[in-house]
C-alpha cells in the first residue's frame, strides 16, 4: 500500500528552496520563474524560508501580500508550495527589543545581531513571537490548495548557553534525577575531584571557564541541548496544529548532525526530511556516496515511510573547501538515488542564485545569467523527465531484514571520553564501513536504535556500542534469545545511560553471558601500526587502531591475534545464545573480517540482494515495493561504464519500456525497472 | 629629467632608523655613531620614531633637548635627518587618562595599555594629541637644515572596532549609499536570511559574535577601515604642512598588506616608502625575490616617480620564523635591487641594535658587540661605497609600456567570498606569476588599476579582476577600442563594487563583446588534479586550480581542454575589438601560456627588454633614466656565477670604469652601467 | 650511610593514590582493597588528595570519620599512609562563597567553578581556608603510626592574572628593581616603543590585550607566578610544621614542568617526588625513556638524597593522545628503572579505577573489573616482589662526578625570546640530547644549576646558557679556574637575568676569556638544511638549525665549519683556562660531536662507567650506594634480548641469588646485583 507525503498530491516533488522576496522589486522574474519552472519539469517550490522581516517588517504588523501572490502563481502554474515557518532568523526589530532571543556562547559572550538558526531555543518572547506569526501563517494558507506541507524553520541547530537556558537545563537534570541530588552525585561521580552537587541549584553548564571534567554532565547537557531544540520545535508545531490539524509537518535535517539526537526529533514529525551535499568526485568520493546512501536510509527508518530529499546543489555547493562542478549525469543520479532510497522528492537548494550575500555562488536551477540555457539547467530538466517517467513509484516502501544501529547518545558518550585515541573516535566512520558491505551486494538495510523493536529483523549490527542502558541489555538479550543474529565490536557495554562504568567486567551484566567473553583490556595503537589476526581458516587480517584483549568464556574463537603480546588471544568469536547467534569482534579493521562473516549470512539467513549477482565495485541496486509491485534501482558509481550486468531475471526498464535481464549503465547512471506482471 | 626627494640633498640616501633615546644615560654611544655612520658610508638617520614618552614625558611637557642635540649632531657629522612624528606608539600617560584611545577587539575586549600601532584612529582625543606634537616638532625642526623629509608615524595598520569607530562607519556607509537605506538594501541584498536594514543606525560591524554573512558589509567596513587610517594620516599631515608647507612627508608602507588600500593612501604622500623583508635564500627564495621586486614597482608606480626604501634588514631580522643570516653580498644586492627599480635610498631598520625588548634580535648596522669589526657593519659599508659610486642615477626615473593591475578591493571581495577554493583564492600569488615572466626578460612593468589611465601602456594585465565597477569596465573598454592589449584570466567580472554579482552573464555587460566569450561556470580543482589544454599549434598545458567552461561568442579560440567533461571547449581566447585584442584566459596554470603569449606580443609590439639577450634564470636586468642618460642594472639571483653574459651593446662600469659588452656576475652580485655618450 | 624518607618506615614504598572516598557507600569495597593490598605486595597507601568536599561539606562542618576509618584500616592491614592536603580542588561552598578563589584567564575572564589545580594562591581566603583544614588534619594524624608523611596539595600549576595577583606581582618587581622605577626601565629596555614606567603602579601583567613586547616584564611574571605558588606551599607547610614539625613534607611535581622553578619550590620540601609517565613504545619511545631517566637524575639531585615516584600509571593512562597498553614487563621496568635512579618507592595512579568522571579510563592496580584476576594486576604484584627482595637498597644514595646544568630562567626568556627559530628554541631537548651520552655510557650524572657548587664535579655541561647573571659567570670562572672542565654551546651568555642583552660582544664579560672566543653571529638554518663540520682528525659532522659564527681569540679549534659561507671558521674549540679547560660547541648536532669529545673526556677524568664494557643501544647500567655496599642495576630497554653482557666483575643477582660476571637480560628487563664482600 502506498503512502503518499500528501494523499491531495500523490507524485514525486520536484523543486526546492525559492526566495521571491529577494527579487521583490523586479517582478517580471516571478513570471518567469513560473515559466522556468514547467520548463525544468518542476512542480513544487518551497517558500517562506527566512522572509520574516519581509512578511512583519514591524512587530505585529504583517504584510502577506508578497505570500499571496507567489503561491498563487506557482499554483496557477501547476506547481504546488511547501510552506515554512519563518523562525530560522529573525528580523532585526526582534533581536533589537528583545535581546533575550540572541544566543550566549560557552565563554559566556552576548551574540549580536546577524546570522541565522542562532536563537535561544528557550526564551518565552521568541517562541511567543514565533508562534504568532506561524498561528498567522497557518490561518492564513493553511487550507490553499497550493500548499501540501509545512516546512518548520530550517535546520535547526546549534547551543545556546544563556541564563535562560541554564535554568531550564537546572530543571531537566531535576527531572532527570528524580530530584534526588544523591542520584546525581552517584551517576557524576562527582565526588572526584570534591566537585559533590548540594542542590540541583549548583548544576552549571559544561564550560571552559568551568567544569569539563564530569562526562556526565557534558553528557546530559547534549541531551539537554537536543531536547530544547525538539521542544522548542514542538512549540513550532503546536501553533500550526491548533489551525491546521491535517496537513503534514517535517523540518530539514542534517545528515548525522551531532548536536540534535534526531531519533528524538524524528518523534515530532510527520514526514523525515533532509538536506544532502556529497562531496562528488572529491579525493574521498567513495566514501561520500556511501555515507550519504546511508543517511538516505537513516531517513527513511526514522519514521518507517517514505521522506524528502528537502536540498540538493544543482552544479555545485559554495561551502565546501573546493567547489567543485557536478560532472555530466551527477546531479540525475545524485536525485534518483535518494528514490531509490525511499524518497519521494528530490529538491534542491536553490531554485534562483541569489545575487549578493554569502550564498551567491551556491548552485542553484537558474543562473544568474537568467535563462534556460545552462548546463545545470539542463541536467535539472533531465532528472525531471526520470521523475514523471517513473512517478507511480512515489509512496511505496523499502524492506529490511538486517539493520545497523545508530546511537546518538552513545557517540556523545564515546566523543567525550578521555581515553582509547583521545581525539577521534570514529563512531560514524566505524559503522559506514560495516553498513558498505551491505551496500555493494544491494541488500536493504534500516538504520534502528537499541530502544526499538528489533524482533523484525534478521540481523542486527551494532559496532563500539560503548553506552548501554539496562533497557538496551535486555534488549539485545531478548532479541538473541529469540532468535536474532546480532554482530558487534570492541567497547560494548562499558558505561550506562550516565557514562559510569559498570563494575564486574566488560560488556556489561548479562552481556557477557550472551556473547560469551570477557573483556579484559583494551590496546591503542599509534597510526600506522596494525596487529595481525589469523582466522580459524587461516585467512589474514590487518587489525589498527583498537584491540581488545578478550578472554573466551563460552563462545566459540572465530579468529585470533597472531602479532603482540596477546598473540593467541580471541579476537573474533561467536556465542550461540538461545535461538541466537552474538558475534564479537575485538578488534577494528578495514571491514574484511565482517565481510566474510557477512558472506556466510547472507546463505545462512537467505538475505535478498536486490540483483542476485555479484556487483562491481561502487555499483549498487535497491528495492522499492508496496506489497503489489517492485521497483528495482541499479546504481553505477564505478568511473566507468558497466554492460551486460546481469539483472537475474527480466524486468523492465521504466523509461525506455525495453524488457531485459541485462542492463548497460553508462558512468554515473542510473536505471529504473519495474517487475513484469 | 630628475626628481629628487628633497632638492636640498640631491643624493641617494643610505641610513635608517636611529633610537637615541634608548641610549640617552650613556651619550658616549651618540658620539661614536657618528664616527661610525661616517666610517658605514651612511648619510641618514630617521630620528624620533616611538620618542613621544621622551619629547613628552607628562601630558603637556615637553622636552625636546634629545632631538635638538642629536639632530645637531647628525648634521655636524655630515648626515641628514628623516624626522618622524611619533604617533606609532603611545605614553602610558595617555593610554591612562584617555582610554578611548585604546582599541577595541573584534570580540568587543578592550584593548589595554602595551603595544604599538594599536590606537583607534577615530578617537578626537588622540588625533588633537597628535596633532599638538606634530605641531610643536614642525615649528621647532621644520627650517633645520638637517631635516628632509617627515616620516608620518609607522606602519600605519590594524583595525579597531570600537564605539567611536563604529559611529564613524555608520556615517561612512550612509554617505556611501546616498543616505537612501533602499539602495544599501539592494546592494547588499539584505533580504537574503531577513536581514534587512531600517535605517543606517542598523549597521553594525562585521563580527564572529554577530554578523558575517553579508559580504557587502564586510567589504564597506574594509574599505572604511583602509580610509579612517587615511584619514588619520591626513590629520597627521594637516598639522605639518600648515607649519612648514615644503617638506616632502612620506610614511613606511609593508609592501601588499591587506588593512589598506595604498592607492588611497598613496594619494595623500609626497614620497612613497616601504619596508623590505625578504627572506632571502628560504624554501620560497625565489617567490621571495619576485614578490620583493614586484612591490618595488608598485611603491615606484604608486607616485610615479622615485621612491624610498624606508626599512631593510642588516644581517637578519629577528621576526622570521627562521632568522637566517644574510649571505656575503646579499645586503648589497638586497639594497641596490631597491636602486634598480626607482629607489633613491637604501635604510635599515635598525642603525644600532636594542639591548632589550622584543627586537633586541633584529639585525642592525651596529651590533651589541659596539665596533665597526663586524661582518655586517662591512657589508654595509660596501653598499654605502656603490651607492657613492653611482650617485649621479639619484632623482632618475623608469619608463615602463607594460602594466599589471593590482586591486586592493578586488582582493577583499575575491578574498571573502564563498564559493571556488574557499579559504585562499591567491590573487597575489596569481599575479606574481604573470609579473614573473616579464621580470624573467628584463622588461620594465608599472603597477596600476582600471581606475588610473591605461592609454599610456600597451599591454595591460589584469588577472582574476573579479570585481568590476562601472568605471572600471568603460576604462577597459576604451582601453582595448583604442588599440591596446589587455589580458585577463577566469573570474573576470562576476560583481559590482558592492560584491553584488552581474546579471545577464559573465564577465559584466559589454566586456562579453570586448572578449567575444561568456562564461556560463567555474570549475574548481582539488590540490593535485591537473586539466589537459592544447593551443592551436598543439603545445600542451596543464591547469590547476580553477577552470571555467566559457563559450567563444565571436573570440578566436587559441587553446582548448584536452581532458574532463569540458574537453573540446575553448580554454584560452583573444577576440579583436576596435583597434586593440582582449585575451582571455579561463583557467589557472603556473605562467606557461602566458610566457608563450607574451613572446609573441614582445615581438608585435616591440617592447624593450633592458638587455637584448634570453637571460639566465633568476637573471634580471633593469633600465633608469632621465630622458638624457640610461643606466643599467644587472642583478643575478641565480645561485651561480655568471660570466660572459651579453649586454647587446657597450656599457661602462660605474664603478669599476670598465666599458665592456659583456659582464661577469659572482652569485648575488648586481653590476651598474651607463650608457656611453 | 642510609637516609630513608622516614626512619620509621625503612622500606621501599609500594603504592599511590587512593580515593575510598569515591566508594563510601560500598564499603565492603574498602575491605576488598586491603586484602588486595597485600595481595599485590603493596605497602602504602596516599589519601586525601581532593577529599575536601567529604571532610568539610560545609564550611567549619567537618567529618573525619572517613578518613579515621581507612587510615586505620590501611594500618591494620600493614601499610603506611602518606596523607594529602586536600587544596588541590574546592568545594563548592567556597568558590561560591569567595569568588576571589577563583583564577582570571590571562584575557580577564573569571572562571567558573569546577576543575581542579585552578585556585588563586594568593587570595588570603584561601590560604586561611587551606591553613585551617591543614591544621586539623595535622592535629588529628600528625601521630597516627600509619602516616609517615605529607603530601601537599596535588601538581601545584597554573596562572592566575586576577587583581589580587597583580597586586602582589607590583609588589614583587618593586622589590626586584629595589623600587627604583629607573632600574626597571633600564633593565627592561622601555625606553623601546615609548613604554616607559613612571611608578610601579604603571606594572600591569603581559597580556595578548596588552603588553607582550618587553621580555623582561614577560619573565618577570615567570618568576612571579613560581615564586607565588612556592610562597602558597610555604604557607601549606608552615600550618602542618607547627603542629607536627617532624614528619617530612613533599609535593609531586611533574617533570620538567614549565611554569614552576622547581629549584626554588624544592628548596621548602624535605623530600622530592614527583609524576612519571612516559609514553612506553610510542613512535618516540627511545627519547621518552631518556628524558624520564633524566627527570629521575633531576629529582634525586633536587634534594641530593633518595626521592619518591608518588605517581605513574598501571597499564596504560588516558590522557595520551593514544592510550597503549603497557607491554608485558613494562610495569615492572618502569617502576625499578626510578629505583635505579634513586627513588625509594614506586607508587601508582591510582589505585583502583573510578566508575565516572574524567580520570574513569586511566590505568589502575585494581581495574573497573574488581578483582585480582587482571594482568595489570598481577604485573603490579611481580614489581612488589622484586622491590621485597632489594629492599635493603632502600635509602641509599647515588654518586656523580658529573653534572648536567638545567636552568628553568634560561629555558623561559631562551623560549620567549624573538629570533633564532621563533617558535621553539628546543632548549630541553637539547639538553637530553648531551645526558643521552652519559646515559648511553652508564655514567652516572647529577643534575645542578650555575647557582650551586660545581666544584665536586669533575664535568659540567650546560648547553645553550643564554641567560647568565654575574654571580653564574663567576662561577663558571672559578670553577674552569679551579681545574674543572666545563662544556657549553652555541647561545652563551647573551644576556643578563632580566634579558637585557650584555654589550661589548658575546658570551658576556669574561666569559670571552674563559672560552677564549667572540661569538659574532648566529646563523638559524630551516628544517633539513644541514651545514658539515669538519674535526682536527678529519671526521665530519652535520649541524642543524643553529650555527654559530665565532673567532677564536687564544682557543683550540677542535673542529671547523667546511660548508656554507663561513666554511673554515671554528666550530668547536677548547681553552685551556686556569687549571681547567672551557669547550665551546657553535653548532647544535645530533649529539655526535659531544660523544666523541666524551670519549676522551672518559679516559682522561677516568669517569666511571657502571659496566666497564660498551654498552648495546638502550641498555644502560646504574649504581646505587651508602659507602658500605654498591648495588647494580643493569637495564635492558633495546627491544631485543640480551645474552652473556659482562657485567666486568662478579656481582650478585639480589633476586635468584645467583653469582656471575655476566648478565642476560629479556627485553624490558632490568636487573638488580649487590657487589660480594
Amino acid at each position: 500500500m502506498k503512502k503518499y507525503i500528501n494523499e491531495k498530491f500523490p507524485h514525486f516533488l520536484h523543486g526546492g528552496d525559492y526566495n521571491p522576496e529577494q527579487w521583490i522589486n523586479t517582478k517580471e522574474i516571478w513570471d518567469e520563474d513560473m515559466r522556468l519552472m514547467n520548463l525544468a519539469n518542476c512542480n513544487e517550490m518551497t517558500v517562506g524560508i527566512f522572509s520574516w522581516a519581509t512578511i512583519e517588517p514591524e512587530e505585529g504588523v504583517f504584510d502577506f501580500s508578497f505570500l499571496d501572490e507567489i503561491i498563487d502563481k506557482v499554483y496557477a502554474a501547476g506547481g504546488r508550495v511547501i510552506l515554512a515557518t519563518p523562525s530560522g532568523a529573525r528580523p532585526r526589530w526582534l533581536a533589537e527589543k528583545y535581546p533575550e532571543v540572541l544566543r550566549v556562547t560557552e565563554m559566556g559572550e552576548k551574540k549580536k545581531y546577524g546570522g541565522r538558526h542562532n536563537h535561544c531555543y528557550t526564551s518565552p518572547v521568541y517562541r511567543e513571537k514565533v508562534r504568532i506569526i506561524n498561528t498567522k501563517l497557518a490561518e492564513r494558507y493553511g487550507k490553499h490548495p497550493a500548499v501540501i506541507a509545512w516546512h518548520l524553520s530550517n535546520e535547526y541547530g546549534g547551543v545556546c548557553y544563556c541564563p535562560l537556558c541554564e535554568a531550564a537545563f537546572k530543571k531537566f537534570v531535576a527531572k532527570r534525577y528524580h530530584n534526588d541530588i544523591n542520584e546525581l552525585n552517584t551517576q557524576w561521580w562527582s565526588t572526584f575531584w570534591s566537585h559533590n552537587y548540594r542542590s540541583f541549584d549548583d548544576v552549571e553548564f559544561p564550560s571552559p571557564l568551568g567544569e569539563k571534567s564530569i562526562h556526565g554532565l557534558t553528557l546530559d547537557f547534549k541531551r539537554f541541548t537536543s531536547y530544547q531544540t525538539t521542544d522548542f520545535m514542538k512549540s513550532e508545531i503546536a501553533a500550526i496544529k491548533a489551525v491546521c490539524p491535517d496537513l503534514p509537518v517535517t523540518t530539514n535535517m542534517m545528515g548525522f548532525y551531532d548536536t540534535i539526537n534526531y531519533w528524538e526529533m524524528g518523534e515530532e514529525l510527520d514526514i523525515a526530511s533532509w538536506d544532502s551535499y556529497p562531496q562528488w568526485h572529491s579525493p574521498n568520493h567513495e566514501t561520500q556516496i556511501i555515507s550519504t546512501a546511508l543517511c538516505h536510509d537513516f531517513y527513511r527508518s526514522l519514521k518507517g515511510r517514505s521522506y524528502l530529499l528537502m536540498e540538493s546543489a544543482p552544479g555545485l555547493v559554495n561551502w565546501h573547501e573546493y567547489n567543485k562542478l557536478k560532472r555530466p549525469g551527477v546531479d540525475r543520479v545524485n536525485g534518483l538515488m535518494a528514490i531509490a532510497h525511499g524518497s519521494d522528492s528530490v529538491q534542491y537548494f536553490q531554485w534562483r542564485k541569489s545575487r549578493g550575500s554569502s550564498e551567491k555562488f551556491h548552485g542553484a536551477v537558474v543562473d544568474h545569467e537568467g535563462t534556460e540555457n545552462t548546463r545545470v539547467f539542463n541536467e535539472v530538466k533531465k532528472t525531471g523527465a526520470t521523475l514523471k517517467a517513473i512517478d507511480e513509484i512515489c509512496g511505496t516502501g523499502v524492506v529490511s531484514r538486517v539493520a545497523i544501529v545508530y546511537d546518538w547518545e552513545n557517540r556523545w558518550a564515546l566523543q567525550d571520553a578521555q581515553g582509547f585515541q583521545r581525539r577521534e573516535k570514529k563512531y560514524t566512520d566505524t559503522l559506514r564501513t560495516y553498513y558498505k558491505k551491505l551496500w555493494s551486494r544491494g541488500i536493504s538495510v534500516d538504520i534502528t536504535n537499541l530502544h526499538r523493536d528489533l524482533s523484525k529483523y534478521d540481523l542486527v549490527i551494532a559496532p563500539m556500542q560503548y553506552m548501554v542502558d539496562e533497557e538496551s541489555i535486555s534488549n539485545i538479550e531478548a532479541y538473541v534469545r529469540n532468535g536474532g543474529i546480532f554482530y558487534t565490536t570492541y567497547m560494548l557495554g562499558m558505561v550506562n545511560e550516565n557514562d559510569l562504568c559498570y563494575l564486574g567486567g566488560f560488556p556489561a551484566k548479562n552481556l557477557k553471558d550472551v556473547f560469551g567473553i570477557w573483556n579484559e583490556e583494551i590496546d591503542t595503537l599509534y597510526p600506522g601500526e596494525t596487529v595481525k589476526i589469523v582466522g580459524a581458516d587461516g585467512k589474514e587480517y590487518s587489525a589498527v587502531d583498537n584491540c581488545e584483549l578478550i578472554h573466551a568464556r563460552g563462545a566459540k574463537v572465530l579468529a585470533e591475534y597472531a602479532s603482540e603480546f596477546y598473540a593467541g588471544r580471541p579476537a573474533l568469536t561467536v556465542n550461540e545464545y538461545g535461538k541466537g547467534k552474538a558475534y564479537y569482534q575485538a578488534f577494528r579493521d578495514d571491514g574484511s573480517v565482517w565481510a566474510d562473516i557477512l558472506d556466510t549470512l547472507v546463505s545462512t539467513l537467505g538475505l535478498e540482494e536486490a540483483i542476485p549477482t555479484p556487483l562491481p565495485n561502487m555499483v549498487t541496486a535497491h528495492i522499492r515495493e508496496d506489497g503489489e509491485n517492485r521497483y528495482l534501482f541499479v546504481e553505477n558509481y564505478s568511473g566507468t561504464e558497466i554492460s551486460g550486468l546481469s539483472l537475474g531475471k527480466e524486468w523492465k526498464d521504466m523509461e525506455s519500456g525495453e524488457i531485459s535481464n541485462k542492463v548497460d549503465l553508462k558512468d554515473f547512471d542510473i536505471k529504473i525497472f519495474k517487475n513484469l506482471l
